[in-house]
């Protein structure tokens, strides 16, 4: 007996049987799109009737060596009979000929990659037959240039631009694609025989059993093709499923005045309002509607038209959003009076929609509240966060230039070049884009005043990112531009924008916009989200805290629902404008004497600081991590100072004399302060004098900041305050940095306290950031109360890659290739990094079996590593206050993985086009 | 019934039977002075007679807080009554005398730490008896003023140089010791008399019981005493030991014209031959043998002067010999014509001396092979691998300057300032010392030609530390000195050298000294070495590589042991003077067509380079590394060409119009140059654009040391030879790179043997340098045919510490301060590192189980490293050709390790002074 190959549409129970009553076997067997009208099918809605052929048989074919397998033209033989049955039309049948689509449907959608030939079933007899059966020469025709266009592109392999030469020269004749009359069709379709004739390899068979048989085995191919294979490479979906092909009565909106065909969603996408939403044409073909060659008409209006459809429609949309519990995005054809629904999948929506719609639904009782934790990903949370471009806008503005999205959002403002005057415009009242070729610690202030940040160095870990990303900034790295800081311009392709001209960024694409583009607010206080994520709080596991260096920050982290700071960057608070040279002072200092002198006057501005922070994070801890980076980052740069010599080199025999006195002291000046650089700097500063080795080193600051935490919470809490502040050391490599480093920690809040007769308690832990520790965590958990891992610098180490250097230099080609399937410095690399990560875990539990471990790196605010994060026991992650939302919701997704959900929900992927 | 808490010398069995005849227990409970004097007592050795206060009397006296254990006096007394008895005096009886010497000895020997008193037994009467006894009152009041001013300040804690400032206006006054006569040594006993009142919380005691009581008690507290605590800490000796006490009677080699003392050596220490060495002095005492106020004799004189006493004493040296297995340095006094060996140990000896005896003692059927093997360190191989200065001169020259000790070996020349200065001065048959402030690669001829390299910054693993020790230049870096090299002129501590005065630097302790130094020559044909190699080589496990990147250091190499070339490091050919020219184009070029020229260019030389390599090490596997270092290493640095631009911007406006064409021409070059530079240039290059990453993104340059390869290896093959060639991939950190990279030089390969018509196999394989690599080796090893653990790279990555960067910035300090134990760029880090190393061995293992895994950084030749190699089941190490030797011996040892040895080679570590 031979195998069954062939399912009618009507015939899911025995699809269901032979898949053994599971619905992914059965989507494997017919395929998405076959499973879904099948399904339909079953529940009485007017779908086409037609038939699917198997991706078995798909399979078959190709291991027969592209022969088709015993049965298989019998079984669809059979089954065009019961089609032809049900809609009183006989297929080659002249007089009432039935047309069919051949369409491809895997059981993965894999949309625009697999091949559709419509109209399959007319030869120029049927055609006659046809016109004169309908009177609608224009139609039949069309219908059969339709044909005669896709089955030469996709069966016989004619290039498509050569039907589009031919066609267009038609249209530049007659107007658009509706207006070609019957003369023109006529003469096109002959010129398109012609075409084929001359191309292909074998002439337009006119035998409509013949135009089946090669569209099937043309779409069995197509799963073949390059571009399938390499969108299942990318997709990581198995080469040999095979596609299964649909074989589907064709039906007409355009077959008269009680035709049409339209467009229906189940809930508005844009808003996630509960109201019906949609368009339509009446005597039209779905391409017109997309086409958008005449005007579409909204769908409330068609109850006026065909009312005894449009309640049938209506009904449908909630009976096909009731069964497949979601959104539904229906296309729908009216043939004569009578409704066709041609395919249901979930709709598309935009993030505000996506969280509404999820909470209604379970509000509703559609779903449970998981399954709309599940619906709505982190990552349409992460946009919810952000400005927007409207549509429009984004597909009318010229594009300037293209770079790495390193952090979303729209900005617009003018361009500017330089950070203090970025500063004094934008306290002025304007919005600026910061244009830089690359940014250091010391542009921080113009970062901070400007709408957006453009590069035109660096990668998604740069300086110009980090900081982006840090405080919610729409920020391009990297892009395709050439900056004349002398002039004042950015350049690209030859387009050149002066400063003071406006420029948009679009951070979640990379791209920037030439001009001003609209854009539509964050919706930050929206209700549906604070539902939703007061669902996530309740199903996560993992706590999330912010990275906070300041008062406002820690106070927005907190609104979006932060339980506290996992990372408070004290060097930051070195940046300020009116703090720098008195860090400068420190550093340059030739004296101890002078050493403490300066390291003292940061002191009150530092407990302040960390006043403002334990009073916003009342209650809840607050990780400060002692000074990190090496100390010539708060020095002018060699070449700078270089460039300054430079120039007063070359003033100096053109000054009068009071001017060159001056002159010839700063020159000295100046050089003096190039040689200190030139002590400071270090070959790979990454690696070299900075974290704890620092702190040890520099005994004096780590007392100061210490004290300045100790005395901090002491004031908040006579306040009548509740701060919780936590010491962490960075970059500890051996066990003994640690301990050295916290005895002294120790001693000085032991001294600060007993000064100031209080007793906060202030716990000390260390960051886990270079393989060292995470391979010592045994030893090294001895002298620490927390651990968090810095997954920015532990990627770093173990990878032996630079974040700068390596993003454009190698790391973009990695990804391009395959060698990296992620950006590691995105998602923590779980196989290298995470195992380093998993291992230490371990072995802290050995000594510390309570002992809590957080993750502070840029991976905190990624979904993925959250993920990890959860399964290797961690007790919080930390990230920027914009990714708290994001985090939460990551969590939740978290701690639901593994649950099973209802059938369903699973059987919402299966519908999409294929 | 009392504990025993003293043996005397002859009781060795009761000692043995205590200690349930284990040599080791009879040490700890004797210490090893007592347990050699018992033990030389048993063989029927004259030692003077005497007795040991157990370990446990003084683990007792301070259990019990400083109080002297029950029964110990008591004991005490009885054994003193049977020195007496032996000795036919009694103590504390004036007429004649018994004294004693009080000397600690703890079971591990503590040279200098813990304290001796001497002739105890003496007060006012006492010496009046003993000079009427012997009628020598220089004598006795000599040897009565040595008594005052050991215990005044060994036990009554009288600081020395008091005594010594009392002693010394006394010596001013009457020439040398010897040569105070009676008044002066009356009087300065009285003198020590009153200073011991006036400083001491207590009188000397004129008690001789008193006084042999306090001694003890001070020898137990001496214990305690914090040098005695550091050296046990330093050192890893158990701080709850204790230390025994030896009571010995004093005898005399100052008793007259048959009397003397002297120190005998079995063989002789400098050369290691089989010859009784010595000096002595008739008539006198120990300390004057040694301070030499006296012209020592010959020891062969001896049998001229006393000659039964001569003959008994060779006897007896020749008797320790055989029952110590090794060579006997042994202190002797002869009294009134009797012979007594107050003190026998193993003799300090040479390097060289170390490795004749070795051999010889094995040879003589004294000891095994294996123990020949353990008796030589394999840093005594490094010694001899490397000239020396001769003490004397090393002694008499002024030092002018101390830095880092990171290449040993004497070298001796002229100051330098200039690499290509190096070179002509020493093509012209000078010696020359390179004096720079750092080096770099291009600075390698220079180096090359030098004797030796002095810089002012750089650590242990700088470029210079690195080259240096691969080529066996002595060197020494990170010294405290000052370098003009506009004056052309080296400062430290206010001397100043120009260029072209002498220099000599000892690289094994890193001083410099002002002038020329005389050097000896490395011994490397040594026969007795060759022996105790070929020794070593039978029972290694490890196979020994060497690092060598031309013919003339892997023939070098391929003398002193190697079993091939570990590493060859292609970019050393790059840095050539020839051919750096070319390699700058291949990096400056503007087009591809001109970057493949250059390359192109390169091929007929690297494959040169290969044939020479491969004929060297005919027969034997050459591992070839792709290009390792980041392309900005070959071209000059910014820093020098902004000077460049400087200097010809300042030039301008000053010259003539010809000279301004050309001036501005090179300055456009100069400037082009440095733009590149800058592009090329990265923040942290250690973590950059290298290794496979650039083979991957210059896949012509890949091809072109692939192709060279195949073609050298082809051509030696043709020519009879039999090449072994192994591809070495560089810095992978991920298995794709390996793949990816793995498929070029495949092809590559297939496509070259295709063209030449030959086949020889060439294996590939790849470093193991990045902890990701470590981590996910069990992939890596699907794409390598050898692992090779680069452990520099490693331990940077592991640590996150840039060598350069951090060991003039805090690696010194860490060591100082006790945080890391060793430099882990010398010694591996066993629990940091080598664990990564353990987790990929195993991991590598599990897919390929007889995976070749070797280590080619540093540490390949250090033997503590080499040790953990070969515990970890490692193949082979590869060191720099001049280790070869010392790698060798240390493999031996490893795999000797945990081997028992027999009895008396243990108890041989048991004799030396304490």
């Amino acid at each position: 007996m031979t195998e069954r190959w062939v399912y009618s549409f009507d015939e899911m129970r025995d699809a269901k049987r032979d898949a053994g009553n599971d619905w992914e076997a059965v989507r494997a067997l017919l395929g998405g799109k076959g499973a879904n009208l099948a399904d339909m099918s079953a529940l009485g809605i007017p779908v086409p009737p037609g038939f699917t052929i198997t991706t078995k048989a798909c399979i078959e074919y190709q291991a027969l060596g592209e022969h088709i397998p015993e049965g298989l033209w019998e079984q669809v033989e059979d089954a065009l009979t019961r089609v032809a049955a049900v809609t009183g039309r006989t297929f080659a049948e002249p007089s009432n000929p039935l047309l069919v689509a051949v369409r491809s449907g895997a059981q993965f959608s894999m949309p625009g990659m697999m091949d559709t030939v419509l109209n399959v079933g007319m030869n120029d007899h049927i055609v006659d037959g046809m016109i004169e059966n309908t009177g609608d020469a224009r139609f039949v025709l069309d219908s059969f240039r339709r044909l005669l266009q896709m089955f030469g592109t996709v069966v016989l392999g004619v290039p498509s631009e050569e039907f589009e030469k031919v066609l267009s020269s038609a249209r530049n004749e007659a107007g658009t694609d509706n207006e070609l009359d019957e003369a023109v069709l006529r003469s096109l379709t002959t010129s398109f025989k012609s075409l084929i004739d001359a191309s292909a390899s074998q002439p337009f068979p006119t035998d409509p059993t013949s135009q089946l048989h090669d569209a099937v085995e043309a779409v069995f191919r197509s799963w073949h093709s390059r571009r399938a294979y390499d969108y299942r490479q990318a997709s990581g979906i198995d080469h040999n499923l095979g596609t299964a092909v649909n074989i589907v009565a064709m039906v007409f909106g355009n077959a008269g005045p009680a035709s049409g065909t339209g467009v229906v969603m189940s809930r508005d996408g844009t808003t996630g309002e509960s109201a019906i939403e949609g368009d339509y044409l009446m005597n039209a073909q779905g391409e017109d509607v997309v086409a958008g060659s005449r005007p579409t008409k909204p769908i409330a209006d068609l109850v006026s038209e065909v009312p005894e459809c449009a309640l049938e429609l209506f009904a449908t949309a909630r009976l096909l959003e009731n069964h497949y519990r979601d959104m539904q995005d229906i296309e729908f054809t009216i043939e004569n009076g009578r409704l066709w629904i041609l395919q249901t999948r979930s709709g598309k929506r935009t993030a505000q929609a996506a969280v509404k719609i999820a909470v209604d639904l379970a509000n509703e009782g559609l779903i449970t509240r998981d399954e709309a934790l599940l619906r709505v990903s982190p990552d349409q949370i992460d946009t919810l966060m952000h400005p927007q471009f409207t549509a429009q806008d984004l597909a009318s503005k010229p594009v300037f230039a293209r770079g790495l999205n390193v952090s979303p959002g729209a900005a617009v403002g003018i361009a500017v070049f330089n950070p203090d005057l970025t500063q004094q415009w934008s306290s002025q009242g304007h919005h600026t884009i910061l244009v830089r070729p690359e940014t250091r610690p010391e542009d921080v202030h113009g970062m901070l005043s400007a709408d957006g940040i453009l590069t035109a160095t660096g990668g998604r870990t740069s300086h110009a990112a980090l900081v982006a990303r840090q405080f919610g900034k729409p920020a391009i790295t990297g892009a395709d531009i050439e900056i004349d800081l002398l002039a004042r311009t950015v350049t690209s392709e030859g387009t050149t924008i002066h400063e003071g001209e406006w420029l948009s960024l679009d951070g979640a694409t990379g791209t920037v916009y030439q001009g001003k583009l609209a854009t539509t607010a964050a919706e930050v206080g929206n209700d549906a989200l604070s539902t939703l994520l007061a669902w996530a709080d309740q199903r996560r596991v993992l706590k999330v805290r912010a990275n906070a260096d300041d008062s406002l920050e820690a106070d927005r982290a907190r609104k979006f629902g932060a339980e506290g700071v996992g990372l408070c960057r004290t060097e930051h608070m070195f940046f300020d404008s009116d703090r720098l040279p008195i860090v400068q002072r420190m550093i340059l200092a030739t004296s101890e004497a002078e050493q403490r002198a300066a390291i003292e006057e940061l002191l009150p501005i530092q407990r302040q600081d960390f006043i403002g922070l334990l009073q916003a994070m009342d209650g809840l801890p607050v990780v400060i991590r002692l000074l990190d980076p090496p100390l010539h980052e708060f020095l002018p740069s060699r070449s700078e100072l270089n460039r300054q010599i430079s120039e007063l080199e070359r003033q100096l025999p053109e000054a009068d004399l009071n001017q060159k006195t001056t002159d010839l002291t700063d020159l000295t000046n100046t050089r003096t302060l190039l040689a200190r650089v030139e002590t400071l700097s270090e070959s790979n500063p990454m690696l070299g004098l900075r974290g704890v080795r620092l702190g040890l080193k520099l005994p004096h600051l780590t007392h100061m900041q210490v004290q300045a935490v100790v005395e901090a919470a002491a004031e908040v809490a006579r306040d009548g305050g509740n701060p919780r502040p936590e010491i962490m050391v960075p970059l500890v490599g051996h066990h003994n940095e640690l301990a050295q480093q916290r005895a002294m920690i120790h001693a000085t809040i032991t001294e600060t306290e007993t000064r100031l007769g209080t007793n906060v308690p202030v716990r000390i832990g260390t960051m886990i950031e270079v393989p060292r520790a995470a391979l010592t965590c045994e030893q090294i958990v001895e002298h620490a109360d927390f651990l968090s891992f810095g997954t920015n610098d532990l990627t770093q180490t173990t990878f032996a890659i630079s974040r700068d250097d390596a993003e454009s230099a190698f790391l973009a080609d990695y990804l391009d290739t395959g060698i990296l399937d992620k950006n590691p410095f995105s998602t923590i690399d779980a196989s290298g990094v995470g195992r380093l990560m998993r291992i230490a875990m371990r072995d802290a539990q050995k000594t510390a079996p309570n002992i809590e471990v957080g993750i502070c790196g840029e991976h905190g605010g990624d979904p993925e590593s959250i993920k990890f994060c959860h399964q290797t026991g961690f007790s919080y992650v930390s990230c920027s206050s914009y990714r708290v939302p994001t985090a939460r919701l990551a969590a939740a997704h978290a701690a639901l993985e593994g649950n099973p959900t209802p059938r369903n929900t699973t059987s919402l992927s299966a519908i999409g086009t294929s």
